[in-house]
């Protein structure tokens, strides 16, 4: 393990990405998600996934040159057709939309469809807070995910994201509908290690933590058992209403070569501005009281820190800026090399 | 055990209300929305919790003359105070005016503060699905679960409605943020059982499925441990923000006596018109092929039914449609005698 500056990592996304055609400026955007997802400690979704990228570029699934076309208006509602662009940029452009008719209409919101995998979802999120906007977006994807009592999977991950503005200290909530992604699984296996509850079934269909047994059976475990399964199927049906778009069942039905994660799928971004509503010294009020009472809450035996969305981000961020970001050194050659 | 035909919990529950100073039309809508909850097999809030009603009623927790006043309106959004009403009553007038708001701009967006208990969550999802929109509604509560890695309840349960228009089978998401209902444990405790999966930490702060131990301790499992957790709080902070109304902490600092079940809490209610957006031959199409995608997967070795959010409550529904809603004799002698 190496460290990098996030100044130097995103440097040298940008120049990857630059290569394989992107307009400096949209190359500009594209490495600063990169980065800050690697820089917030969302290392699966940062520099790690440029490589991935980079090769669904060269299969055709992501056009660099593909930017958002709109399909129609209906007062605070705007929907787009994504047209299998970079889905970062997509969703970038979906958020600021949501933000500028948030700014004229209190609410705002945004989809898209026929876009890409967004990578960290969490992004948009910190962007529409850092704001001063209630920023809520999910995504609907392939499926990954046995529903509960079942032992195929039929449920995308659809990762929502949940953030509030706060001044120093956003609360952003970014979670996928499993209890653990595969990437957690992985990093497990590798440190021979178990999952601290159980992540999934076996092939016997017993719940397990082994992650071996669970990157064996592709039975993941929806977070809440019988709960997530339900919250992903309706999150999917929502967004695929809203954008006129693919939905989970859709998306796997599609041809094998574009079998592939995040593509094609269908994005909502709603942007809401509270300060319009109750006035800035509200919000700081609630979110300040909310925390505070949070925080009074007695640590469990274990001695765990108790720590509220988005607290152990901006811990990362601060290490991960003064240290530099942890990056697998045959992962920064990989990309040096790009 | 007995049962009783859904005509006559009603007619029974409307006595009762009027007798307690509601309207008689306001009685209606009500004793339906009780009848409804345990026609659909959500015992606890249906019938069974008239009693407590009356009581809060008597109490003066509960107005029963309050109806919501307007607060502002912010284009697609109205705010309003519920000055302490009947909390169904009130959900049913904010859900009505989301969608009238969605009649004419597609979407609507309807906040209240200062209500009570809203009973079942899940009546003004279908309510709303039933009409022909989505429809998303949460509330928030007093403190009642632990935040995960904590021992003392800081989050409230903040119940989340996900709804979807289907002719005949909407899909219907009324999800509270603990794994299991106190109701849950209690019942699980009278049949002498052990829940099915961990439901919360015993006084040692252990995991435990034992449904005494966690009657015990008040420490309830966040579904998702940290995900429910997160999701609890954000919940919370957005619809305070957006009712300008109290939060969890503020809730938590009201004086004893209003330390009760649901008073004055915050909730918010959205609705949107799928058809005018995306017509109602795609609306029907898309939750179709996701339900028959779904129903695809092959139940587990338990030989479990797989089932989607709203199918059981249907059969349910019909079932007792048919042979009367069960209903425990004490319980119906006590509203009987109200």
């Amino acid at each position: 393990m190496i460290r990098v500056t996030f100044d130097e990592m995103k440097k040298e996304i940008t120049r990857v990405l630059i290569k394989n055609g992107f307009t400096e400026n949209k190359a500009i955007i594209s490495a600063t998600l990169f980065a800050k997802a690697s820089l917030d400690g969302v290392y699966s979704h940062g520099l790690n996934r440029v490589p991935r990228l980079i090769e669904y570029i060269h299969q055709g699934w992501v056009d660099v040159h593909a930017e958002p076309t709109l399909i129609d208006v209906n007062g605070v509602i705007e929907r787009y057709d994504g047209n299998f662009g970079p889905g970062d940029l997509n969703a970038t452009y979906c958020m600021d939309r949501a933000m500028e008719l948030a700014r004229e209409h209190v609410i705002g919101m945004v989809t898209i469809n026929q876009t890409n995998h967004w990578m960290r979802g969490g992004n948009y999120g910190w962007h529409a807070a850092d704001a001063g906007y209630i920023g809520i977006c999910w995504t609907n994807t392939e499926s990954s995910m046995p529903p509960w009592g079942a032992r195929d999977p039929k449920l995308g991950n659809n990762p929502m994201i949940l953030a509030v503005p706060n001044k120093d200290n956003a609360v952003v909530l970014d979670m996928a509908m499993s209890q653990f992604s595969y990437g957690k699984l992985q990093v497990t296996r590798l440190n021979d290690e178990q999952l601290p509850i159980d992540g999934g079934f076996n092939d016997q269909g017993d719940l397990t933590r082994d992650p071996r047994e669970i990157e064996q059976s592709r039975r993941i475990l929806p977070m809440g058992y019988w709960k997530g399964s339900g919250l992903a199927f309706l999150l999917n049906l929502i967004v695929t209403l809203l954008s006129k778009g693919n939905s989970t069942a859709t998306l796997d039905q599609m041809k094998p070569e574009t079998k592939v994660s995040g593509y094609g799928v269908s994005q909502v971004f709603i942007a809401i501005d509270p300060n319009a509503l109750s006035g800035e010294a509200f919000t700081k009020q609630v979110v300040e009281n909310a925390i505070a009472h949070f925080k009074e809450a007695q640590p469990s035996e274990s001695g765990s820190h108790v720590s509220y969305p988005g607290e152990n981000t901006l811990k990362r961020r601060k290490e991960n800026l003064e240290k530099g970001i942890p990056v697998d050194q045959l992962i920064w050659e990989q990309v040096l090399q790009l």
